[in-house]
Protein backbone atom coordinates (compact mmCIF):
# COMPACT_ATOMS: atom_id res chain seq x y z
CA UNK A 1 0.00 0.00 0.00
CA UNK A 2 2.84 2.31 0.88
CA UNK A 3 6.52 2.52 -0.21
CA UNK A 4 8.37 4.41 2.55
CA UNK A 5 7.47 5.40 5.71
CA UNK A 6 9.20 8.37 7.30
CA UNK A 7 9.42 7.67 10.68
CA UNK A 8 10.02 11.10 13.23
CA UNK A 9 10.20 9.53 16.80
CA UNK A 10 11.82 5.68 16.92
CA UNK A 11 10.14 5.68 20.46
CA UNK A 12 7.35 3.09 21.93
CA UNK A 13 4.21 4.58 19.52
CA UNK A 14 6.13 5.27 16.76
CA UNK A 15 8.44 1.94 16.45
CA UNK A 16 4.91 0.46 17.68
CA UNK A 17 3.56 1.45 14.44
CA UNK A 18 6.49 0.40 12.08
CA UNK A 19 6.52 -2.95 13.24
CA UNK A 20 2.60 -3.53 12.44
CA UNK A 21 2.83 -1.48 9.30
CA UNK A 22 5.67 -4.03 8.47
CA UNK A 23 3.94 -7.20 9.95
CA UNK A 24 1.05 -6.05 7.82
CA UNK A 25 3.08 -6.00 4.48
CA UNK A 26 1.15 -2.23 4.26
CA UNK A 27 5.09 -0.75 3.88
CA UNK A 28 7.94 -1.86 1.83
CA UNK A 29 10.73 0.52 3.74
CA UNK A 30 10.60 2.31 6.46
CA UNK A 31 13.24 5.22 7.58
CA UNK A 32 13.92 6.65 10.70
CA UNK A 33 14.91 9.38 12.89
CA UNK A 34 15.23 9.94 16.64
CA UNK A 35 16.27 12.65 18.36
CA UNK A 36 18.48 10.70 20.35
CA UNK A 37 20.84 8.69 17.80
CA UNK A 38 21.30 5.90 19.88
CA UNK A 39 17.58 5.35 19.80
CA UNK A 40 17.81 5.42 16.05
CA UNK A 41 20.39 2.72 16.26
CA UNK A 42 18.92 0.42 18.43
CA UNK A 43 15.50 0.87 16.59
CA UNK A 44 17.52 -0.15 13.24
CA UNK A 45 19.31 -3.18 14.70
CA UNK A 46 15.73 -3.96 16.26
CA UNK A 47 14.45 -4.14 12.42
CA UNK A 48 12.03 -1.59 13.56
CA UNK A 49 13.34 0.63 10.92
CA UNK A 50 14.86 -0.27 7.65
CA UNK A 51 17.39 2.92 7.49
CA UNK A 52 18.60 5.36 10.11
CA UNK A 53 17.91 8.91 8.88
CA UNK A 54 20.52 12.07 10.26
CA UNK A 55 17.46 14.37 10.59
CA UNK A 56 13.51 14.53 10.57
CA UNK A 57 13.94 16.35 7.01
CA UNK A 58 15.99 13.49 5.48
CA UNK A 59 13.58 10.44 7.25
CA UNK A 60 10.81 12.37 4.85
CA UNK A 61 12.71 12.19 1.56
CA UNK A 62 11.50 10.06 -0.57
CA UNK A 63 8.55 9.09 2.33
CA UNK A 64 4.74 8.49 0.69
CA UNK A 65 3.39 8.17 4.21
CA UNK A 66 5.06 10.34 6.94
CA UNK A 67 4.20 9.30 10.92
CA UNK A 68 5.03 12.06 14.02
CA UNK A 69 5.60 9.95 16.95
CA UNK A 70 7.16 12.78 18.94
CA UNK A 71 5.77 14.31 22.61
CA UNK A 72 3.00 16.89 21.48
CA UNK A 73 5.13 20.13 22.19
CA UNK A 74 7.88 18.96 20.09
CA UNK A 75 4.81 18.49 17.38
CA UNK A 76 5.49 22.22 15.73
CA UNK A 77 8.99 22.27 15.91
CA UNK A 78 8.76 18.96 13.55
CA UNK A 79 6.56 20.79 11.24
CA UNK A 80 9.00 22.99 10.45
CA UNK A 81 12.12 20.75 9.83
CA UNK A 82 10.29 18.78 7.50
CA UNK A 83 7.77 21.35 5.77
CA UNK A 84 10.59 21.68 3.02
CA UNK A 85 10.23 18.37 1.20
CA UNK A 86 6.45 17.94 2.62
CA UNK A 87 4.37 17.14 -0.91
CA UNK A 88 0.29 17.22 -0.96
CA UNK A 89 0.38 13.83 -1.80
CA UNK A 90 2.52 12.49 1.09
CA UNK A 91 0.14 11.34 3.69
CA UNK A 92 1.17 12.87 7.14
CA UNK A 93 -0.21 11.80 10.51
CA UNK A 94 0.51 12.31 14.24
CA UNK A 95 -0.36 10.17 17.52
CA UNK A 96 -0.34 12.63 19.81
CA UNK A 97 -2.68 12.75 22.98
CA UNK A 98 -4.24 16.05 22.16
CA UNK A 99 -5.83 17.49 18.66
CA UNK A 100 -6.16 21.62 19.06
CA UNK A 101 -2.63 22.20 19.46
CA UNK A 102 -1.62 19.68 17.03
CA UNK A 103 -3.92 21.16 14.22
CA UNK A 104 -3.19 25.01 15.27
CA UNK A 105 0.65 24.14 15.03
CA UNK A 106 -0.12 22.23 11.37
CA UNK A 107 -2.24 25.40 9.98
CA UNK A 108 0.42 27.75 10.99
CA UNK A 109 3.59 25.24 9.52
CA UNK A 110 2.37 23.38 6.82
CA UNK A 111 0.14 26.25 5.18
CA UNK A 112 -0.68 25.27 1.80
CA UNK A 113 -0.05 21.78 2.32
CA UNK A 114 -1.69 21.18 5.76
CA UNK A 115 -4.45 19.48 3.67
CA UNK A 116 -2.35 16.09 3.80
CA UNK A 117 -1.89 16.17 7.44
CA UNK A 118 -4.58 13.84 9.23
CA UNK A 119 -4.69 14.51 12.55
CA UNK A 120 -4.88 10.77 14.74
CA UNK A 121 -5.09 9.57 18.35
CA UNK A 122 -4.39 6.23 18.77
CA UNK A 123 -5.86 5.18 22.25
CA UNK A 124 -3.17 3.18 23.08
CA UNK A 125 -0.12 2.78 25.20
CA UNK A 126 1.86 1.84 28.09
CA UNK A 127 2.99 3.02 31.02
CA UNK A 128 7.04 2.07 29.52
CA UNK A 129 8.73 4.52 26.87
CA UNK A 130 11.37 3.35 24.74
CA UNK A 131 12.07 1.53 21.33
CA UNK A 132 12.50 -1.52 23.59
CA UNK A 133 9.03 -1.46 24.19
CA UNK A 134 7.57 -1.22 21.03
CA UNK A 135 5.16 -3.59 20.25
CA UNK A 136 3.59 -4.93 16.35
CA UNK A 137 -0.25 -5.52 18.38
CA UNK A 138 -0.19 -2.25 20.27
CA UNK A 139 -2.53 -0.91 18.19
CA UNK A 140 -4.38 -4.16 17.72
CA UNK A 141 -8.25 -3.52 18.52
CA UNK A 142 -7.89 -0.20 19.76
CA UNK A 143 -9.90 3.15 19.14
CA UNK A 144 -8.16 5.48 16.68
CA UNK A 145 -9.97 8.93 16.81
CA UNK A 146 -9.37 11.01 13.52
CA UNK A 147 -9.82 14.93 13.63
CA UNK A 148 -9.62 16.09 10.09
CA UNK A 149 -10.20 19.80 9.58
CA UNK A 150 -12.21 21.31 6.47
CA UNK A 151 -8.85 21.82 4.49
CA UNK A 152 -7.56 17.96 5.38
CA UNK A 153 -7.83 16.09 1.61
CA UNK A 154 -10.15 13.50 1.74
CA UNK A 155 -8.34 11.39 -0.07
CA UNK A 156 -5.69 11.56 2.69
CA UNK A 157 -8.65 10.77 5.18
CA UNK A 158 -10.07 8.00 3.47
CA UNK A 159 -6.29 6.50 2.99
CA UNK A 160 -5.59 7.24 6.82
CA UNK A 161 -8.67 4.89 7.63
CA UNK A 162 -8.13 2.18 5.74
CA UNK A 163 -4.70 2.02 6.97
CA UNK A 164 -5.66 1.77 10.77
CA UNK A 165 -8.88 -0.54 9.94
CA UNK A 166 -6.10 -2.58 8.27
CA UNK A 167 -4.09 -2.33 11.48
CA UNK A 168 -6.81 -3.98 13.45
CA UNK A 169 -7.97 -0.60 14.53
CA UNK A 170 -11.72 0.98 14.95
CA UNK A 171 -11.66 3.91 13.33
CA UNK A 172 -14.07 7.32 14.37
CA UNK A 173 -14.11 11.20 13.71
CA UNK A 174 -14.18 13.57 15.84
CA UNK A 175 -13.19 17.25 15.75
CA UNK A 176 -10.51 18.88 17.10
CA UNK A 177 -12.05 20.84 20.22
CA UNK A 178 -14.60 17.49 21.10
CA UNK A 179 -11.61 15.12 21.21
CA UNK A 180 -9.55 17.37 23.85
CA UNK A 181 -12.58 17.79 26.06
CA UNK A 182 -13.67 14.05 26.22
CA UNK A 183 -9.75 12.66 26.55
CA UNK A 184 -9.61 15.54 29.06
CA UNK A 185 -12.43 13.64 31.02
CA UNK A 186 -11.52 9.91 30.52
CA UNK A 187 -7.57 10.28 29.85
CA UNK A 188 -5.58 13.63 30.98
CA UNK A 189 -7.71 13.83 34.46
CA UNK A 190 -7.58 10.37 35.67
CA UNK A 191 -3.40 10.57 35.28
CA UNK A 192 -3.51 14.12 37.07
CA UNK A 193 -5.56 12.14 40.15
CA UNK A 194 -3.31 9.22 39.95
CA UNK A 195 -0.38 11.55 39.97
CA UNK A 196 -1.79 13.52 42.68
CA UNK A 197 -2.85 10.68 44.93
CA UNK A 198 0.49 8.78 44.80
CA UNK A 199 2.14 12.48 46.11
CA UNK A 200 -0.41 12.81 48.73
CA UNK A 201 0.27 9.61 50.54
CA UNK A 202 4.30 9.94 49.62
CA UNK A 203 4.48 13.19 51.54
CA UNK A 204 3.23 12.04 55.10
CA UNK A 205 5.41 10.64 57.66
CA UNK A 206 4.18 7.35 57.48
CA UNK A 207 3.39 7.47 53.96
CA UNK A 208 5.64 4.50 52.92
CA UNK A 209 4.55 2.25 55.40
CA UNK A 210 0.92 3.22 53.66
CA UNK A 211 2.07 2.47 50.28
CA UNK A 212 3.08 -1.05 51.74
CA UNK A 213 -0.72 -1.92 52.39
CA UNK A 214 -1.68 -0.78 48.91
CA UNK A 215 -3.74 -3.96 47.60
CA UNK A 216 -5.02 -5.06 43.76
CA UNK A 217 -7.44 -1.39 44.08
CA UNK A 218 -4.36 0.74 44.65
CA UNK A 219 -2.18 -1.28 42.15
CA UNK A 220 -4.88 -1.11 39.05
CA UNK A 221 -5.61 2.61 40.12
CA UNK A 222 -2.17 4.00 40.44
CA UNK A 223 -1.18 2.23 37.36
CA UNK A 224 -1.23 5.46 35.20
CA UNK A 225 0.91 7.22 37.55
CA UNK A 226 3.97 5.36 36.73
CA UNK A 227 3.51 7.79 33.28
CA UNK A 228 6.42 9.07 31.21
CA UNK A 229 6.66 12.41 32.85
CA UNK A 230 8.22 14.13 29.63
CA UNK A 231 4.67 13.11 27.79
CA UNK A 232 2.39 13.61 30.42
CA UNK A 233 4.00 17.51 31.17
CA UNK A 234 3.52 18.40 27.21
CA UNK A 235 -0.37 16.75 27.02
CA UNK A 236 -1.25 18.60 30.69
CA UNK A 237 0.24 22.10 29.71
CA UNK A 238 -1.35 21.59 25.95
CA UNK A 239 -4.57 20.59 26.96
CA UNK A 240 -4.61 22.94 30.41
CA UNK A 241 -8.29 24.67 29.66
CA UNK A 242 -10.00 21.79 29.14
CA UNK A 243 -8.34 19.77 31.77
CA UNK A 244 -8.98 22.50 34.68
CA UNK A 245 -12.24 22.46 33.07
CA UNK A 246 -13.15 18.57 33.95
CA UNK A 247 -11.35 19.20 37.27
CA UNK A 248 -13.66 21.56 38.49
CA UNK A 249 -16.77 19.29 37.96
CA UNK A 250 -14.77 16.18 39.21
CA UNK A 251 -14.28 18.17 42.37
CA UNK A 252 -17.89 19.20 42.35
CA UNK A 253 -18.25 15.03 42.65
CA UNK A 254 -15.89 14.49 45.24
CA UNK A 255 -16.49 17.35 47.38
CA UNK A 256 -20.38 16.25 47.13
CA UNK A 257 -19.56 13.26 48.42
CA UNK A 258 -17.09 13.74 51.04
CA UNK A 259 -20.02 15.93 52.49
CA UNK A 260 -22.53 13.33 52.72
CA UNK A 261 -19.78 10.82 54.24
CA UNK A 262 -19.12 13.60 56.77
CA UNK A 263 -22.82 14.47 57.78
CA UNK A 264 -23.22 10.59 58.21
CA UNK A 265 -25.97 10.82 55.43
CA UNK A 266 -25.88 6.83 53.89
CA UNK A 267 -29.00 7.29 51.75
CA UNK A 268 -27.35 10.06 49.45
CA UNK A 269 -24.16 8.35 49.28
CA UNK A 270 -25.43 4.83 48.91
CA UNK A 271 -26.93 7.02 45.69
CA UNK A 272 -23.92 8.26 44.38
CA UNK A 273 -22.12 4.98 44.73
CA UNK A 274 -24.77 3.26 43.28
CA UNK A 275 -24.99 5.87 40.22
CA UNK A 276 -21.09 5.12 39.72
CA UNK A 277 -20.83 1.36 40.16
CA UNK A 278 -23.38 0.98 37.62
CA UNK A 279 -22.40 3.09 35.01
CA UNK A 280 -18.83 1.32 35.15
CA UNK A 281 -20.49 -1.82 35.51
CA UNK A 282 -22.32 -1.17 32.30
CA UNK A 283 -19.22 0.06 30.40
CA UNK A 284 -16.97 -1.18 28.18
CA UNK A 285 -13.94 -0.50 26.58
CA UNK A 286 -14.23 0.42 22.85
CA UNK A 287 -18.11 0.26 23.03
CA UNK A 288 -20.37 3.35 23.20
CA UNK A 289 -22.91 3.82 26.10
CA UNK B 1 -7.44 -27.64 63.25
CA UNK B 2 -10.51 -26.29 63.81
CA UNK B 3 -13.41 -28.75 64.03
CA UNK B 4 -16.64 -26.25 62.96
CA UNK B 5 -16.86 -22.96 61.69
CA UNK B 6 -19.38 -20.64 62.32
CA UNK B 7 -20.16 -18.16 58.87
CA UNK B 8 -22.24 -15.32 59.27
CA UNK B 9 -22.52 -13.87 55.88
CA UNK B 10 -22.28 -16.27 53.05
CA UNK B 11 -21.17 -13.54 50.44
CA UNK B 12 -18.07 -13.46 48.35
CA UNK B 13 -15.78 -12.57 51.18
CA UNK B 14 -17.34 -15.31 53.32
CA UNK B 15 -17.51 -18.14 50.94
CA UNK B 16 -14.45 -17.44 49.57
CA UNK B 17 -13.04 -17.41 53.18
CA UNK B 18 -14.82 -21.07 54.18
CA UNK B 19 -13.85 -22.74 50.59
CA UNK B 20 -10.36 -21.96 51.47
CA UNK B 21 -10.15 -23.46 54.87
CA UNK B 22 -11.97 -26.44 53.68
CA UNK B 23 -9.65 -26.77 50.70
CA UNK B 24 -6.50 -26.47 53.06
CA UNK B 25 -7.90 -29.11 55.52
CA UNK B 26 -8.26 -26.60 58.17
CA UNK B 27 -11.74 -27.12 59.35
CA UNK B 28 -14.11 -30.33 59.26
CA UNK B 29 -17.94 -28.80 59.45
CA UNK B 30 -18.76 -24.99 58.39
CA UNK B 31 -22.26 -23.82 59.47
CA UNK B 32 -23.24 -21.10 57.68
CA UNK B 33 -25.86 -17.91 58.44
CA UNK B 34 -26.84 -15.27 55.69
CA UNK B 35 -29.27 -12.37 56.00
CA UNK B 36 -31.00 -13.76 53.02
CA UNK B 37 -32.09 -17.48 53.32
CA UNK B 38 -31.50 -17.99 49.24
CA UNK B 39 -27.93 -16.78 49.92
CA UNK B 40 -27.67 -19.37 52.38
CA UNK B 41 -29.16 -22.01 50.53
CA UNK B 42 -27.06 -20.85 47.48
CA UNK B 43 -23.99 -21.41 49.76
CA UNK B 44 -25.07 -24.74 50.84
CA UNK B 45 -25.93 -26.04 47.64
CA UNK B 46 -22.22 -24.82 46.08
CA UNK B 47 -20.67 -26.71 48.89
CA UNK B 48 -19.47 -23.18 50.36
CA UNK B 49 -20.94 -24.57 54.04
CA UNK B 50 -22.42 -27.82 54.83
CA UNK B 51 -25.30 -27.01 57.10
CA UNK B 52 -27.81 -23.82 57.28
CA UNK B 53 -28.29 -22.46 59.87
CA UNK B 54 -31.93 -20.32 61.10
CA UNK B 55 -29.69 -17.53 62.89
CA UNK B 56 -26.88 -15.98 63.43
CA UNK B 57 -26.62 -17.10 67.15
CA UNK B 58 -27.16 -20.73 65.83
CA UNK B 59 -24.17 -20.56 63.33
CA UNK B 60 -22.32 -19.83 66.26
CA UNK B 61 -23.30 -22.60 68.36
CA UNK B 62 -20.75 -25.58 68.37
CA UNK B 63 -18.20 -23.66 66.60
CA UNK B 64 -14.64 -23.25 67.21
CA UNK B 65 -13.87 -20.75 65.15
CA UNK B 66 -16.86 -17.86 63.91
CA UNK B 67 -15.86 -15.45 60.86
CA UNK B 68 -18.58 -12.64 60.46
CA UNK B 69 -18.14 -11.83 57.13
CA UNK B 70 -20.45 -8.91 57.06
CA UNK B 71 -21.41 -5.13 55.64
CA UNK B 72 -19.06 -3.58 58.67
CA UNK B 73 -22.06 -1.29 59.87
CA UNK B 74 -23.65 -4.76 60.70
CA UNK B 75 -20.70 -6.08 62.99
CA UNK B 76 -22.18 -4.15 66.24
CA UNK B 77 -25.96 -5.82 65.58
CA UNK B 78 -24.18 -9.43 64.63
CA UNK B 79 -22.00 -8.92 68.00
CA UNK B 80 -25.21 -8.42 70.11
CA UNK B 81 -26.86 -11.30 67.95
CA UNK B 82 -24.11 -14.18 69.02
CA UNK B 83 -23.21 -12.65 72.36
CA UNK B 84 -24.66 -15.70 74.63
CA UNK B 85 -22.92 -18.29 72.95
CA UNK B 86 -19.54 -16.47 72.38
CA UNK B 87 -17.14 -18.33 74.96
CA UNK B 88 -13.28 -17.47 75.43
CA UNK B 89 -12.09 -20.60 74.00
CA UNK B 90 -14.03 -19.60 70.95
CA UNK B 91 -11.67 -17.62 68.08
CA UNK B 92 -13.57 -14.97 66.37
CA UNK B 93 -12.44 -12.87 63.68
CA UNK B 94 -14.22 -10.51 60.62
CA UNK B 95 -12.91 -9.42 57.83
CA UNK B 96 -13.92 -5.53 57.75
CA UNK B 97 -11.77 -3.06 55.78
CA UNK B 98 -12.38 -0.55 58.76
CA UNK B 99 -10.94 -1.46 62.12
CA UNK B 100 -11.75 0.76 64.75
CA UNK B 101 -15.15 1.14 65.12
CA UNK B 102 -15.07 -2.63 64.65
CA UNK B 103 -12.83 -2.72 68.12
CA UNK B 104 -15.03 -0.33 69.94
CA UNK B 105 -18.34 -2.59 68.55
CA UNK B 106 -16.70 -5.38 70.27
CA UNK B 107 -15.56 -3.65 72.97
CA UNK B 108 -19.39 -2.51 73.84
CA UNK B 109 -20.93 -6.20 72.75
CA UNK B 110 -18.56 -8.54 73.73
CA UNK B 111 -17.25 -7.06 77.44
CA UNK B 112 -15.66 -9.98 79.15
CA UNK B 113 -15.22 -12.08 75.79
CA UNK B 114 -13.38 -9.11 74.04
CA UNK B 115 -10.76 -11.39 74.16
CA UNK B 116 -11.99 -13.89 72.01
CA UNK B 117 -11.99 -11.40 68.57
CA UNK B 118 -9.08 -10.84 66.49
CA UNK B 119 -9.61 -7.86 64.35
CA UNK B 120 -8.72 -9.13 61.01
CA UNK B 121 -8.68 -7.35 57.27
CA UNK B 122 -7.54 -10.03 54.56
CA UNK B 123 -6.44 -7.40 51.73
CA UNK B 124 -8.41 -8.99 48.90
CA UNK B 125 -11.53 -8.25 47.20
CA UNK B 126 -13.47 -8.05 44.08
CA UNK B 127 -15.79 -5.38 42.83
CA UNK B 128 -18.36 -8.91 42.57
CA UNK B 129 -20.27 -9.32 45.18
CA UNK B 130 -22.77 -12.48 46.28
CA UNK B 131 -21.91 -16.22 46.87
CA UNK B 132 -21.13 -16.95 43.18
CA UNK B 133 -18.24 -15.09 43.18
CA UNK B 134 -16.93 -17.31 46.30
CA UNK B 135 -13.41 -18.49 45.02
CA UNK B 136 -11.07 -20.23 47.25
CA UNK B 137 -7.95 -18.74 46.02
CA UNK B 138 -9.08 -15.16 47.06
CA UNK B 139 -6.84 -14.54 49.89
CA UNK B 140 -3.92 -17.12 48.56
CA UNK B 141 -0.62 -14.29 48.42
CA UNK B 142 -2.65 -11.52 49.95
CA UNK B 143 -1.46 -9.57 52.92
CA UNK B 144 -3.63 -9.78 55.96
CA UNK B 145 -3.96 -6.94 58.66
CA UNK B 146 -4.34 -7.52 62.40
CA UNK B 147 -5.23 -5.51 64.75
CA UNK B 148 -5.47 -6.39 68.26
CA UNK B 149 -6.61 -4.48 71.06
CA UNK B 150 -4.78 -5.11 74.63
CA UNK B 151 -7.26 -7.25 75.87
CA UNK B 152 -6.92 -9.85 73.12
CA UNK B 153 -5.74 -13.30 74.24
CA UNK B 154 -2.22 -13.99 72.69
CA UNK B 155 -3.71 -17.14 71.69
CA UNK B 156 -6.21 -16.22 69.68
CA UNK B 157 -3.77 -14.14 68.15
CA UNK B 158 -1.57 -16.40 67.23
CA UNK B 159 -4.41 -19.33 65.98
CA UNK B 160 -5.62 -16.30 64.14
CA UNK B 161 -2.12 -15.80 62.25
CA UNK B 162 -1.16 -19.18 62.06
CA UNK B 163 -4.35 -19.83 60.10
CA UNK B 164 -4.13 -17.18 57.73
CA UNK B 165 -0.73 -17.76 56.81
CA UNK B 166 -1.86 -21.25 56.22
CA UNK B 167 -4.07 -19.92 53.56
CA UNK B 168 -1.13 -18.71 51.79
CA UNK B 169 -1.25 -14.94 53.32
CA UNK B 170 1.15 -12.52 54.89
CA UNK B 171 0.06 -11.40 57.70
CA UNK B 172 1.10 -8.24 59.73
CA UNK B 173 0.19 -6.82 62.84
CA UNK B 174 -0.92 -2.99 63.42
CA UNK B 175 -2.90 -0.52 65.81
CA UNK B 176 -6.80 -0.20 64.76
CA UNK B 177 -5.86 3.42 64.25
CA UNK B 178 -3.07 3.28 61.97
CA UNK B 179 -4.79 0.83 59.76
CA UNK B 180 -8.04 2.97 59.19
CA UNK B 181 -5.35 6.12 58.56
CA UNK B 182 -3.23 3.88 56.32
CA UNK B 183 -6.37 2.61 54.53
CA UNK B 184 -8.50 5.51 54.05
CA UNK B 185 -4.94 6.39 51.95
CA UNK B 186 -4.45 3.53 49.69
CA UNK B 187 -7.97 2.44 49.57
CA UNK B 188 -11.00 4.23 50.54
CA UNK B 189 -9.81 7.35 49.10
CA UNK B 190 -9.24 5.71 45.59
CA UNK B 191 -12.72 3.95 45.74
CA UNK B 192 -14.36 7.63 46.30
CA UNK B 193 -11.92 9.15 43.76
CA UNK B 194 -13.28 6.46 40.78
CA UNK B 195 -17.05 7.00 41.99
CA UNK B 196 -16.68 11.07 41.66
CA UNK B 197 -15.08 10.81 38.25
CA UNK B 198 -17.40 8.27 36.72
CA UNK B 199 -20.09 10.66 38.22
CA UNK B 200 -18.60 13.95 37.07
CA UNK B 201 -18.01 12.55 33.65
CA UNK B 202 -21.94 10.74 33.42
CA UNK B 203 -23.35 14.57 34.00
CA UNK B 204 -22.12 15.73 31.35
CA UNK B 205 -24.08 16.50 28.35
CA UNK B 206 -21.60 14.47 26.07
CA UNK B 207 -20.63 11.62 29.29
CA UNK B 208 -21.69 8.74 27.56
CA UNK B 209 -20.36 9.42 24.29
CA UNK B 210 -16.88 10.38 26.73
CA UNK B 211 -17.24 7.05 28.14
CA UNK B 212 -17.24 5.46 24.71
CA UNK B 213 -13.32 6.73 24.48
CA UNK B 214 -12.07 5.53 27.46
CA UNK B 215 -9.13 3.02 26.82
CA UNK B 216 -6.70 0.56 29.06
CA UNK B 217 -5.64 3.35 31.50
CA UNK B 218 -9.34 4.51 32.04
CA UNK B 219 -10.37 0.64 32.43
CA UNK B 220 -7.73 -0.21 35.22
CA UNK B 221 -8.18 3.77 36.63
CA UNK B 222 -12.08 3.14 37.42
CA UNK B 223 -12.66 -0.65 37.54
CA UNK B 224 -12.83 0.29 41.25
CA UNK B 225 -15.69 2.53 41.10
CA UNK B 226 -18.07 -0.58 40.11
CA UNK B 227 -17.82 -1.89 43.79
CA UNK B 228 -20.59 -2.65 45.96
CA UNK B 229 -22.79 0.63 46.92
CA UNK B 230 -23.93 -0.52 50.62
CA UNK B 231 -20.49 -2.51 51.13
CA UNK B 232 -18.69 1.35 50.28
CA UNK B 233 -21.47 3.11 51.67
CA UNK B 234 -20.32 1.29 55.15
CA UNK B 235 -16.85 1.66 54.51
CA UNK B 236 -16.63 5.24 53.90
CA UNK B 237 -19.27 6.01 56.62
CA UNK B 238 -16.99 4.18 59.50
CA UNK B 239 -13.88 5.97 58.10
CA UNK B 240 -14.84 9.59 57.50
CA UNK B 241 -12.68 11.27 59.89
CA UNK B 242 -9.37 9.48 58.23
CA UNK B 243 -10.93 9.57 55.10
CA UNK B 244 -11.56 13.44 55.17
CA UNK B 245 -7.83 13.84 56.41
CA UNK B 246 -7.03 11.85 53.25
CA UNK B 247 -9.00 14.03 50.94
CA UNK B 248 -7.15 16.74 52.92
CA UNK B 249 -4.05 16.10 51.79
CA UNK B 250 -5.11 14.90 48.36
CA UNK B 251 -6.51 17.98 47.33
CA UNK B 252 -3.70 20.10 47.70
CA UNK B 253 -1.53 17.63 45.76
CA UNK B 254 -4.45 18.11 42.80
CA UNK B 255 -4.69 21.81 43.13
CA UNK B 256 -0.86 22.63 43.45
CA UNK B 257 -0.65 20.20 39.68
CA UNK B 258 -3.28 21.78 37.95
CA UNK B 259 -2.40 25.48 38.62
CA UNK B 260 0.69 24.59 37.49
CA UNK B 261 -0.55 23.44 34.44
CA UNK B 262 -2.94 26.26 34.48
CA UNK B 263 0.68 28.72 34.93
CA UNK B 264 2.42 26.74 32.33
CA UNK B 265 5.32 26.02 34.57
CA UNK B 266 6.40 22.53 32.79
CA UNK B 267 9.49 22.30 34.78
CA UNK B 268 7.86 22.27 38.00
CA UNK B 269 4.61 20.63 36.88
CA UNK B 270 7.55 17.91 35.34
CA UNK B 271 8.80 17.41 38.35
CA UNK B 272 5.74 16.66 40.15
CA UNK B 273 4.84 13.73 38.02
CA UNK B 274 8.13 12.54 37.57
CA UNK B 275 7.93 12.07 41.70
CA UNK B 276 4.67 10.30 41.32
CA UNK B 277 6.27 8.40 38.91
CA UNK B 278 9.25 6.66 40.19
CA UNK B 279 7.34 6.43 43.28
CA UNK B 280 4.42 4.17 41.48
CA UNK B 281 7.35 2.46 39.35
CA UNK B 282 8.88 1.15 42.06
CA UNK B 283 5.93 0.14 44.11
CA UNK B 284 4.95 -3.49 44.27
CA UNK B 285 2.05 -4.98 45.71
CA UNK B 286 2.41 -6.30 49.27
CA UNK B 287 6.23 -5.72 49.62
CA UNK B 288 7.44 -2.66 52.33
CA UNK B 289 10.09 -0.55 50.67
Amino acid sequence: MFEQLGLIGCGMMGGSFALAMKRAGLVKRVVGYSKSPSTTEQARRMGVIDVEAPSALLAVSGADIVLLAVPVAATEATFKAIRHLVTSSMLIMDVGSTKRDVVEASRRVLRDHVGSFVPAHPIAGKELSGVEHADADLYHGKQVILTPIEKTQTGHLKRAQTLWEALGCHVQQMSPDSHDAAFAAVSHLPHVLAFALMNAIGNQPHGKDFLGLGGPGFRDFTRIAASDPKVWRDILLSNRVELVEQAKMFQRSLLNMLQLAEEGNGEKLEEMIALASQARAQWHMGRKK
